[in-house]
């Protein structure tokens, strides 16, 4: 018998935690080591084909042929799997690295429920017609090294070797430093076309990042798109000077612009239907008794489309450049990332609101590696309801009740795409 | 010939410099050993009597008796000065060191005066009655240890031994440690109460930190008073999440809290003709894509009195709190320091204004050794006028003529005060 789910989250939950503090498991640290361990041993103790392909992303195979006979171990491969000449593989997963300070669902929730649908199709005496396969993208947060979905991004082509060799975490070690410290072999990274024209479809499942699905009767829901998404980097430049002698009317005073802007971007954001967020923020010098000269804060914002994001984001520029010219502060916006509206595969997206019956079907404005890979492949997501609603926090939660619905509509819609 | 102010600016300007982004003199730093150096080089070849005292301050003492033989060097003394009996000794000066990224006036200006004003007197032929220094204090800023004129506070006994062995540095260094790697027993720091006691008056010339002379006929103003000055720390305790995935309306956001606070802080110090700033600010978790789940940030305030200042806080508190309760966020207030009113010696401040005739007379929102040391001995200060109104900052700047009519009007000061 295989781990249930309860023993494989309280295994995976001991892993990279800080007390209260949530999760730190950060891409190639030994946290992320831990991780990675621990998939490995649950693909091995389920007879699973594990490999770790050219860009650290695990994956858990079975094939066609085992499904008929569940208990022969299928031992290791280095191959891309079973079946090297399926194009119709259909897998699911997610990631197991953080956030600082992260909460326990966003990732492993994905993950542990994979594992656990594939014991349930098993169980049910599912007969499979396809490969099924369960991966662990690597670095899906982007936590070390800044840039989200790395593992999916350079599977796909869409970062390349070159870019990922400049990516630097805080203490100047490089993204193949740290692959390589971590006993991965960095020279192979790149784009990898072959596994992915492998896989027929990708469904990722993942705990709800807000409460959508909270106030309804829905466990789970299906994704529909992933908002349009980008970070703006303003600078508000003002004069530093002295705080216990400088005359209010002889100040430029670049926090107040900033704080005149924080207000604006929520308030342009809420008459749009969008959102718009500034969590990070810089001050030159920084001093208590100094004025600032220089202060910058990052703006993220979102909306369902990308027309309605480029106005918000201009009308929040627009109050920043206005209250600027009233406080001598001059202001400069850059667009430091922007990821342009994804649509899931109607398909593919249908087939599996079809299969569960009647659940809501959502749009999210976070980024996952299923975003990343459906210019590539038909990939669909499901979403377990968070009553709190809150991520990339401790507090972040998913009833046990909901867990288990989530499986049961994996293991459904897994049965539904590799049976038939 | 003892070199002339211009010279002794120019010597000067060449230390601890940063390009144009002005001047990083901390305390017991290589750039304050150079500034050190030149204070003493400056003593020794004007015949002054050099001495550094036990927290570390430079002394440079002209005696009565050499003021009628003004070629004759007085060579070193480990004393206090020539006259260990006087009590009625005439003390002018300032510091060397600076904040990051100073200007060069803050401090410099009134050491330089200070020499050219002995220079002054000299060629004046002025006769002496009383023993005349100029003083470099150290540590006044405070940029390195957090604590703004330790080494006036040390010899007032404001400040005690054992407080000031807590005090680090950034990278954990302690005050005595860094005293020790700069050639200074630390061992001797303490009160210096007969050094004190040996002092009638202490003349301060420093550029204006703010423009109320710059539109004024005058070129020297003289000190009223310093305001009461402190500095609160806010908490803004809301909620992280995900900024991508959150609506708005399941945030409690406390940046929102935060800037609502920064923009009141303004209009109510305004209303009241108070200051206030906020210079500083620190975001938990701090990532682009995180609602905070906590904000700090700091408010400096002054005020002419006061009750004005308390008032002012509490407005400012309270709009914080207003706000808080709407977004959601909790908000606490801890005040980190406090400074009460500074009125200057009545007796000497009228004694300057007369002999200067009719020059402004100002307050000031800054902390200056000067005011360290009223609670002890009477003490005065002169302000130069300062075109930017600029200070803490490379724009800092005081016309050469100013400069000129500041050196004057101290060598009229010290006159008065030590020749009668």
């Amino acid at each position: 018998m295989p781990p249930s789910f309860q023993e494989m989250w309280r295994e995976l939950a001991a892993l990279g935690g800080h007390a209260d503090d949530g999760y730190r498991r950060f891409a190639w640290t030994a946290a992320d080591a831990d991780c990675r361990a621990w998939f490995a041993a649950q693909a091995r103790g389920r007879g699973l084909a594990y490999e770790t392909d050219r860009n650290g992303n695990q994956w858990a195979w079975r094939g066609v042929s085992e499904s008929a006979s569940p208990d022969r171990p299928a031992g290791e491969r280095r191959s891309a799997g079973p079946d090297q000449a399926a194009t119709d593989a259909v897998v699911t997963g997610s990631h197991l690295d953080s956030v600082p300070d992260g909460g326990a669902y966003d990732g492993p929730l994905g993950v542990v429920s994979g594992f656990a649908a594939l014991d349930e199709l098993r169980a049910r005496g599912a007969r499979l017609r396809k490969p099924l396969a369960v991966v662990n993208f690597a670095d899906e947060e982007g936590a070390r090294f800044g840039l989200a979905c790395v593992g999916s991004r350079l599977a796909a082509g869409q970062l390349s070797r070159e870019q990922a060799a400049r990516l630097r975490d805080a203490d100047g070690i490089t993204l193949p430093d740290a692959m390589a410290r971590a006993g991965h072999d960095p020279e192979a990274i790149g784009p990898d076309p072959e596994r992915l024209a492998r896989i027929g479809a990708f469904v990722e499942l993942h705990i709800e990042q807000g409460r959508a699905l909270a106030d309804t009767a829905h466990p789970v829901g299906v994704a529909s798109a992933i908002w349009p998404h980008g970070r703006w980097r303003f600078d508000f430049h003002g004069e530093g000077n002295h705080a216990g002698t400088t005359r209010l009317d002889d100040r430029r005073d670049p926090m107040l612009t900033y704080a005149t802007t924080v207000l604006a971007a929520r308030k342009k954001a809420r008459l749009a239907g969008a959102l718009a967020t500034f969590g990070k923020v810089a001050v030159q010098p920084g001093g208590v008794n100094a004025i600032p000269a220089l202060v910058r804060g990052w703006l993220d914002s979102r909306a369902a489309d990308e027309e309605t994001l480029s106005r918000v984001v201009e009308q929040i520029e627009g109050a920043a450049r206005d209250r600027g010219a009233r406080d001598g502060v001059r202001v400069g916006v850059t667009r430091e990332s922007f990821t342009p509206l994804v649509e899931f595969a109607s398909g593919l997206r249908d087939r599996l609101a079809a299969r569960l019956g009647g659940v809501p079907v959502l749009p999210t404005g976070a980024g996952h590696d299923a975003g990343i890979l459906s210019a590539t492949l038909p990939t669909a997501m499901l979403y377990v309801r968070n009553p709190t609603g809150v991520s990339h926090a401790p507090a972040e939660y998913a009833a046990e009740d909901d867990c288990a619905a989530g499986v049961t509509a994996l293991a459904d819609v897994l049965e539904d795409l590799a049976c038939h």
